[in-house]
């Protein structure tokens, strides 16, 4: 594979006897690995031990290893067994991918809807489903990455956090889609990459998409935001979010928040890209979202070896909120909410009153 | 050694025919030994493989090597030999440390004024002037933390970055000092640590320092300040600083000036706490201290593993410098400088014209 090869998160390979191959994210940055998954079993290993991760393509990896769990069906009974089997083994893979469990249903409610048909019509159809799953979310990134476009210029430098990128969905990602859409548009652009302690997805995941498409990029220690900006190498920030208030407050990775104040206090814009599919308006505002608080372990002994007292108390929030004030605009695949408020937002996803 | 003992970063034992005592600090957090310094060599070693870091402790340091040094003379001409052989050897142990030659000149000029006296006189009169420079590093610390902990209330949250602490100096620190004595004055602190990427030296050296004296310590990653600001948890930000110049523009450890403005961003006061020695009157403002730049490998390969793409460009800037315009104080040995400004930094300094 040439470094400017797209990055394919995960591809079916054949019809629906085929099989699933994935990126082994583990391995990453060291080695480049992909791996056949043949048997349901190795769908599931897959994705609970993070080798594919991102709640986009955990889903659409699900969806393909429900195909294969259906394929050696020999009547209707067998096949619906397993079915309920496959859905039931992959939903204990990992409990909290919110996307999982939809992808499984939709999987489910499009077998119930073909009752009576064929078993080869039915297998085909569902490979045909999460076909469709695949392909609307990479239409959903490439939307994101051409609304995303207009707002770079050609010579500019940017700063993104964490990994929002191809290999947390099935291309392109979302803040990562943007970069990738205006270099197809021939911007050249410098993108700066915080690592992202304590997991340094930027390091390890978002450089290495960034190198592999052959984009300008620099890696820094999330500590150097401030004096990258300072220096006037940063004309935006973009990042991805994983929750979005009906207001605009965005949880997204531990350290976004942190970048956006800096970001105004340099005057620098700072975007959100984001699918639709992110936002709760059932939440008023960034206030109710719940932070969840990790293991000191991936503080104190981050890299393999102990780099901490074993007694010192440790705090670990694994997301921030960050105010809508902060937020120039949010990029979704519907188009660019700008400037965020209650109102925009509703109006840009359709959900005008 | 119980866990609110003392932090003695070096110490000598016995008389002129004594010998020197360090912590290893390349051993923290994980393990507490000190080694024992018999010979020149093993000073110089030590020096080196940073066993023993921070300017002012690499000073005493070499001080306390040149009486090993001159130890064994049988007469005037030998121990001058010696004396010569000692400094000049010391001196290539970290060329760039400034504490480290003014040192060993000032006990090259001690040992220079007692021309004619008998050697046993010259031998104790020189580890006199070593103790002199460690006891003095000693009651600059004790003076800071003095002055600094007039702006701290019991009760408060408190946070600081890399290590400004008794590791650095003879003990107590800079930053660390004023944490040390508002506790000794009844004043119970919660304090936040960053971690300090990529050296980590706030995980290693100053959090095992605030355990080491049961003080309330949480370790944080550096991204996460500016959450645990927005928390409500921090109510001052104090740092030590490597450089300061004549308006009070500080150079400190990467991410000082990140925490600047985040801690302006939340109303939160921000200190630098450094010895009178830490100001560069010749320099006018922040603009004309250099920026070191270190090499990429501390961030993509942090401690002895690969975390990030092999072709990856990496900036990695050692220090920031923060605009005296974020700094509510300065603490020095002299008194508080506040506000920061010309007038008051050469007042406080005994430069007034």
């Amino acid at each position: 594979m040439s470094s400017n090869d797209k990055v394919e998160t995960l591809r079916w390979v054949g019809n629906a006897d085929g099989h699933l191959v994935l990126i082994d994210q583990t391995l990453l940055p060291v080695e480049f690995r992909e791996i056949d998954c043949h048997s349901i079993e190795q769908v599931w290993e897959a994705i609970k031990q993070l080798r594919v991760r991102g709640a986009p393509a955990i889903g659409i990896a699900a969806a393909y290893g429900v195909c294969i769990g259906i394929r050696d069906a020999a009547d209707e009974a067998a096949l619906l067994a397993q079915l309920s089997r496959s859905t039931a083994y992959l939903a204990t893979s990992r409990p909290t991918a919110v996307n999982l469990f939809w992808a499984l249903d939709r999987m489910k409610a499009k077998a119930e809807s073909l009752a009576g048909q064929p078993i080869s019509v039915v297998q085909a159809t569902l490979l045909d489903e999460a076909k469709s799953i695949h392909e609307e979310d990479r239409a959903m990134c490439h939307a994101i990455g051409k609304h995303g476009a207009t707002l770079l210029r050609d010579g500019q430098g940017v700063l993104t956090h964490c990994n929002a990128g191809g290999l947390a969905t099935a291309e392109y990602g979302t803040a990562l889609s943007v970069f990738f859409t205006a270099q197809d548009e021939g911007k050249h652009l410098r993108v700066f990459v915080g690592e992202t302690r304590p997991l340094l997805q930027g390091a390890r995941l978002t450089a290495w998409e960034l190198c592999r498409r052959n984009i300008d990029a620099t890696l820094i220690c999330d500590s150097m935001a401030a004096q990258v900006m300072r220096e006037g190498k940063i004309q935006a920030v973009i990042t991805g979010a994983d929750r979005i208030a009906a207001n605009g407050d965005s949880a997204n990775k531990i350290g976004t928040y942190s970048i956006a104040v800096l970001a105004r206090a340099h005057n620098i814009p700072f975007y959100i890209a984001a699918p639709s599919s992110t936002f709760d308006l059932a939440i008023a505002d960034g206030s109710a979202i719940p932070i969840e608080e990790r293991s000191s372990e991936e503080i104190t002994h981050g890299f393999g070896r102990q780099t901490a007292p074993a007694d010192v108390k440790v705090y670990n929030p694994a997301f921030d909120v960050t105010p809508a004030e902060y937020i120039r605009a949010i990029i979704t695949e519907q188009g660019l909410i700008q400037p965020v408020s209650v109102a925009n937002i509703r109006q840009v996803l359709g959900h005008a009153t």
